[in-house]
Order: C-alpha cells, then structure tokens, then sequence
C-alpha cells in the first residue's frame, strides 16, 4: 500500500495497519568561497554538504512513533580534525537520529533514544528547512544538539494559546558515545507559547513563511540547560577536553510569520557557573583549551513573493567570554532562494560579511541545491 | 507487490516473480551502569546499541537467496580501542553480513560470501532474538564470528529426528578483510540434532519460548573449528596479534522448550595446540600480547508468562588458560523481559554480578528496547 | 505503484506522477590469489569486493533526474594504506555519486554534483557490466575518477550518426573533499562519436556484447583533461601530496560489438606539461613523492556464446614516464564469464600474467560473483 508525493517520501501501510513506514532520501550539493579582504584569494570549496535517509513511522500502534536518521557525507559523519575519536568507538557517527516517542496520554509523550533535545530554534528546524543556505554563527558556537537520554513533551490548548513544555534527561556529551559517561548529565526544559494559535504545516519550525499565514501567528519559547560535568567544548559538539566544568546556557527564541513574511530571533548566553571555561594555557599565555562560552544574539527575516523567491536578511553576533581568548564576531547576510517545491526541491544562495575580532574581514558567498525525496 | 505485517519488514515480490524482496531495519536503545563493591561509583552510558539494515530475498530463482545486512551503530562499525586497522583498509565496517545461498539440493544448500559461521549457538541467534540484554561472557571470550567463505549446509529428516551437517572454509580473520590472507585458512564443522523434531519458528535459534512449543523439543549440537595460523587474539575478533598460532576450538550446544519454559547451555573450549597462545610478555614478566585460550560454560534458563513477560536465569563462567594472565570470571545474571510483540518491540533488563579474579566484584544493571520492523 | 524485474530494482512512481524512485542493491563476492615465479607462495584473499545501494528516479519533472550511489565495502570507503584524510574529515567516503541532471533542452543536459567525469570508457562503465573481473591497469594507473562539479552533456543525431559533447568543471581532488579546493578547478572535455548509430541497451557502455547486436555497432572517443594544480598522485585519487602539479591527459577510446563479439581499446596519456612529477627524493636518489604520469593501453576482445559463456582476452601495458621511477608494466588477462541474468546475476574468472620491472613474474587467478537486484 503506497501513496506518495513528491516531497513526502515513499509510503507504507501495513495491510493489517501494524504499522508504518517513510521512506525519504535527501542530499545538498553546497557552493562556497571566501574572500578576505586584502588579499587577492578566492578560497572555495564544492561538496556534498549533506545526504540523508530518513526512516519513520509507527510501530504496532500508532502510539509508537520511531524515527531514525542517517548521516552520509563527510561533513556529517566525520570526526573532523583531530581524527578519530575513542568515544565513539573511533567509527565514524552514521546515526543521527534513533528515537522512540510514545504517546502516554493525549497531550504527553516520551522519547527514549537518541535526537536534538528541546533547545534553541534554529537548531531544532530541520537542515532542509532553513531560510538561508545553512545555520547561523550563533548555532554553530553555542546550541544544544543531538544527544541520547529521555525527554517529556507535552502539548495543550488554554483558549486560543498553544503552549508546550517539555524536559530531558540525557547523557550530555552528544551522539552515540560507545564509552561509560564522563561527568553528570545534562538536564534540559523548555516552555513554547503560541499565543495565536498552531502554525500551518508546523511552520514555527520551517524557515520562511512557506505557508503564507493568512492571519498573523507568533511562537515564544525559553529553554534552559545545565550540563553537569560537561566534558566537550561546546557541550554536544566540539572537542573532548581535558578537564571538565559545568555550563548553564540560555535560550530565548520567536517566530513570527504572516502572509509571506517571517521573522525569527534567538538569544543564547552559555556560562560556566562555578569558575572559568578555561582549562589550560600555552607557554606563551594564550589559551590552550577552553570551553566556548559568551552571548549570541541572532536576528532574521524574509519575505517570499508570489513566485516563490525568498529575500532575507541576517544579523548575528557572538560575544564570547573574555577569558576564553575567542574573538567577537559580527555577520551580515542576505540571502536569495527560490523554492520550486518549498523546502524539498530549492536552490538558496547568501552573501555574509564576516567582521571577526583580530582578522580582516571576509565575504562569503554560498549556493546550494536541496533535493528531498 | 507488497505483503507486511509489523515485525516481518517490507517485502516485495516481482510481478514475474524474478525476485523476491524484504527490508529490515532495527534498532536497540541501551542503557548501562556498573556499580564496583568497595567505591561509591555508579559508571554508565546510554546509546545505540544496535542499528541495522537488513536486505535479503531471492534473485532470479528461489533456490539462490541473498543477504545483506549492515551495521550503522558506533559499537558494530567501529575498529575499536586501537582505532582504525589497515587490514580493513583503515574504514569502517558496515557490512555484516554479504552472502549469497544457492540450493544445490532439496536438502544441500552452498553459501558464498560473509556471514556468520556455524558456530556456537549463541552466537547463531540473532541479537535480536536473545533471551537476555545481550549474549553472555562465554561468546565474548570464546566464540566463531562472521568471516568471508564458502559453506555447506545439509538439513534431513531421519524418522522424526531432524539433522544437521554444516561445514565451512573461511578466511579466518573475520569481516571484510581487504588485504592478503594472512597464515591459513579456517575450517569449521557442525553437527546439529533435533531428536523431538523441528521447532516451531526456528526456535532452536530463538532466545525464550516465544512460540510457546505444545509438545517438548530439543536441540543438541557440537562444532569443531581449526583456525590455521590465526592472527586474531580471538579468531575472527580482537587485536591482530604480532604472531600467528594455530587455535583449536570445540563448542558443545543445547537447547529445550516446552510450554513456555527454555534452557540453554553452552560448553567452549580454546586451545593452542602446538605450543603457548602467548605471543610476548612485558618487562615485568607480565603477559603483552596473547591469544584468549581456556574454557567457557553457560547455562540459562526463563519462563514465559501468559501475560509476555519473562523470567530468566544465566550462569557464566569463563576459566581461561593459566599462562595467558587473563583473569577468571563468573557471572550471575537475572533477566526480565516484556515482549511486547515478539523479539519486534520488546523492553529488556538485566542484573549481573561479576565475581573476576583480581578485580572487586561488580554489579551490572542493564535495560534495553529493540524495536524491529 | 511498483513494477519490477530482477536487474531493474525496486520503482516506485508516485500517484501525482510527481516523482520516480528506483531502488537497487548490489554486492560482489571476490575470491583472489597470486603467485610469484620463483617462490612457493600463493597470496590469496576472499572479500565483499563491493556493496552498494543505489537510488535514481525524477523529482517534481521527469526533466530533473537525481542519482545517489552509497559504497558500503571497506574497499569502497576506506582510504586506504595512510589512514583517513583531514580533506574528507577523516570520514569514510561513503557516498559515490549525489547528482541532479536537468535537462535544459531536448538534447542538452545540465549535472550539478558528484559523479564520474567524462572520462575515459573503461571507468564510466559500471563496476556491475565490466568484460572481467575489475578494470584493467590503464584505469588503475591513468583515469578520471568521480568528482564534484557541473557537467554540460549534449547528444544529437547526424544522420545515422549519433554524436555526443560533453564538458566539465569539476574541483579536481576527487570524492567529498570538505576542505577548501587546493589549487585550480579541473576542466573535461569529450566528444563521441557512434557512426553506426545507437546500441541496444547503451551497450557502448557495457561489458561484452550482451545484447547481441544484429548490425555492427562502433563508438569512437576522445577525452582531454586539464587538471591545474593537482594535488593527488592521480587526480581525484591518490595520496595528497605535498606540492601541487598542473595534469594533462588525454584518451582515446573505441568501443565495438556484432553478434555477441566485442572488441574494446584505450589509449592514455597523463603528463605534467610545465615540469616534472617528481615533488621530492629520498636520500638514496630514489622517488619519494611523485605524480603518476605516462602513457598506458588496453585492449581487450570477447565472444558471447548462445550459453551465455563468454571468453575474452586483454592485453594492457603501462608505460610510465621514467623520471617518476615507477616499473613498466604489461599484463596479458585470459578472463571466463557466466552470465546467468546479464550483468545482474554473473560468476566471473580471469588469469593475468603480470610483468613488471624490476619484480618477479606474477600470475594471478581471481574469481568473482555479482548479484544487483
């Protein structure tokens, strides 16, 4: 039993209704050069930046969702430079996703497994979904990210106002680690209040307004979250250190979207509570190893015209704790798309200027082309 | 064409029935922690244990059948402690299992290619058809792994005794070496007899009476192998060692189900034949590099309830040669389980107790879900 | 809505007709050994050779044609002797093609992504329909291997003649390479010509005159390849090394089939026009880094018996360019082929006498079986 649409992915139905099963295949073919301003150099680079299998569905009963996902390209599933890591079995980390949610009453549901905990915005909309060719500087130095544990999630109507919360108890050091836990866990929650109403097609976490709103629609949401004993620089992400700290980050997030136009803002602020990110310095008194810690602030929004190009623009800073060495940056961006089936067949292109603390300036151009079966 | 029933994967028969098709896919959440006697410590993790594709089907005819099953999770795919080994072309390890099967007569079937060989029984099962959270400390230590060959299998019927003959030619080093066979070959045999009679739904392979047997059945069997200059510590697994030796293996198998209620027992015994299965010893006069020698015992048993819950029992020693320093160990282990369809979707614990010579006794608690399409 | 075949995968086309989607999966099984004059030895190996999954259809129009190819062998994704490779992020390169086609008119065609340049014959023709058991030497030492980039295709018809163009920009170091592009862009060129018209089947890319051609068929070939600043030994494969070379290579092939008799010849020609391959030497005079330039030709010849037994023989030699101190080589390969369902269900075998300077006489038997749903 199969129906299917472009998009959609490939449908199945048990005959006896025991269970579903999607299928969706996707993959971006990424442009990118830089130009650093005084110099003569175009620095670019052509890749697949991502490919994916998707397998969901329910499983005996509709009750029970499972999801995985699967990682292909380089960039997902390498170690990046420091090679191979012991923590995850030195094998490269193919699973993105391997959850079970399970409906506990018609409200309330538990994961068990590994995906994105409830954290900030931007990094819970999908990687196809995005408004601009990929995340922002505020995501990639602090978010929360895929990590293996236990989440609640709960979803009621009071009036008009959609709200949701939701918590997670999970493992902190982020995808499929083979090794016994390093430190504590990592505790998450998260309120969502949508005070006029649910979104079309979930657009609270699609970039762009795809859906043209007819009526105006609002998402607010804070997330709070304490990795206790974190051991990776940028908690999920990033290098094992040598020493481990507790960190404390906060998310505050909105999405606003009506008749073509959205607006989305993020505001994170991770510290180390108890003492300082730093871990170690070199000889010379720079810092060696450090956690990423500091504030971020990111700013977007666009406008799709009737033929389905997209023009956005981007703010996005990030202030990092002195002590930790990093330098400030600001972006600029603007970005053109053009969505021949809303997020599942597109290209997008940005231009960002780079103004980071101690460098000269650059300019980024970026294009990609998204497929999504 | 498609018939599916939860738990059966997707299948798929050609209109002109050139081939027939199925496809699997599993995954097992695992969470584990170890509380050693004498610390206050509390070690665990939470991942993906297990995570896998399965193809399989006939092509062209019903008499050649294929196989393919892959393994996405850190723990199947990766090379281990000592990071990636040239022997594997310094990639992961995806294929599990690659094997094509040709009935050569109604009884007589060849297999080509990777899979597992006709070891001990445990080992044969599926892990995800096992009785408890994961196999037990005998297979760890002493068992026959997949490895790239050729095979004969032979199943008739003597009265209402059912026998097997199994017989395999394989490399000896385990999955998809690229590189030269190093030393010999590996030569195995297997005998398997079912004096009661079939099982029903292949239960002889099966953890637990799942299919509750009406009338008593019982499998006996014994398996031989010589691997010829082996380069493993443990055959088709573990370290590749400086030297080669020869090892010399015999596994003696049982299994019984009866209205619920199974036991299973499993004898090994390792040996070097031709000298000592120590390559090097430290400066200490502690042992370096060795191969895993000794003998192995394990005995289970469970009863499942009319409500799918199961009880069971597991009784594990491992008693290795005395020159190769490695410690004995035994295992005490009670297991829980609810099925909730079958081996599909099911909740898995397990406690252990570790009594291991020259460590502080251990206790391990485990608990796991599989859900399997 | 599914129509299927063995040989032709799993398709799927959807209700709306918005989108086709084809499955396939394959695996070869590849029994190998050689033994040198002189010596008492025989080498063998026995491996999955390859494994892939294969997923092509249209999206939205049948104008726009995607096509993903994944490797899951060790001998497919690893890279190989010196451990993994910053420039892929030290990941195993799993994805072999991720590429979209638009058709830009009736005859123009436009790829964007990873896939295989317009190379020479022998590499464009799947791993799955080659005349032996794997390509010849020419290809291993001289080719243009899969890359990232834009390709323009165009076929058209003269008369009985069918004529093919085609040109590539691609970024030169090979498969998902996720580093900034080192060095200048790689620029392809190709033109065919097939005087006789169109085989069956595209047969000017197939292995043995499967489809036994009623009238004779000929295809004529040139490539030429710019590769400025190369930095792999052989272009899109090959160790990075540590200075970069401009490549200039040119092909000739010809492809010809009647009646079961095919007949096919290569001739390469790989230079650094402005210099030497030579980066460096060892302190003994010897090469220690260098490109891999020189001339190679292979020529290779089969009968298809009405059994569907074919018998082809190849010569190939190997001449490189002396500075680079690499042997001369020529190998003479008597090859035995039993297609059961053409290139979809086969067992292969050849014979190759290898000459190479400065090394004793080899022969090598190799014997391989290939199964594609």
């Amino acid at each position: 039993i199969n129906r299917t649409k472009f998009g959609k992915g490939i449908q199945v139905v048990a005959e006896d209704s025991s269970f579903s099963f999607k299928f969706g295949i996707r993959f971006q073919t990424l442009y990118q050069g830089v130009h650093t301003k005084g110099t003569k150099g175009w620095d670019d680079r052509f890749l697949i930046r991502r490919a994916r299998l998707k397998f969901d569905g329910y499983a005996f009963t509709p009750r029970l969702v499972y999801k995985i996902e699967l990682g292909l390209s380089n960039s997902d599933i390498g170690a990046g430079g420091g090679g191979d890591i012991s923590q995850t079995n030195n094998a490269d980390n193919i699973i993105l996703d391997a959850v079970a949610k399970y409906q506990l009453t018609p409200t309330l549901s538990l994961w068990v497994g590994q995906t994105k905990l409830p954290g900030n915005r931007e990094r819970v909309i999908s990687s196809q979904k995005l408004q601009f060719v990929d995340r922002s500087l505020l995501n990639s130095r602090i978010n929360l990210d895929r990590d293996a544990g236990f989440q609640l999630r709960n979803e009621h109507q009071v009036g008009t106002v959609l709200l949701r919360e939701m918590a997670s108890i999970s493992m902190g050091e982020g995808r499929d680690i083979t090794v016994n836990n390093a430190g504590g866990y990592d505790y998450t929650g998260r309120i969502e209040i949508l005070p006029l109403g649910e979104f079309q097609g979930d657009g609270d976490y699609v970039g762009g307004d795809i859906a043209r709103e007819e009526t105006p629609k609002l998402a607010l949401a804070a997330s709070y979250d304490f990795n206790d004993n974190a051991s990776r620089s940028r908690g999920q992400l990033g290098s094992f250190l040598s020493e481990q700290r507790d960190l404390s980050t906060w998310f505050v997030d909105a999405m606003f979207k009506y008749k073509g136009f959205s607006a989305m803002g993020e505001y994170a602020d991770r510290k180390v509570p108890n003492g300082t990110p730093v871990i170690s310095y070199q000889l010379d008194g720079t810092v060696d190893e450090t956690f990423v810690t500091g504030k971020a602030l990111n700013l977007q929004a666009g406008y799709l015209l009737a033929s389905n190009w997209e023009m956005a623009g981007r703010y996005t800073t990030f202030d990092p704790t002195a002590v930790t060495g990093i330098g400030e940056q600001e972006q600029y961006t603007a970005g053109l798309s053009k969505y021949i089936v809303d997020h599942s067949l597109k290209v997008q292109s940005d231009v960002t200027l780079i103004k980071e603390q101690g460098r000269n300036d650059r300019v980024q151009f970026r294009m990609q082309m998204e497929i999504a079966l």
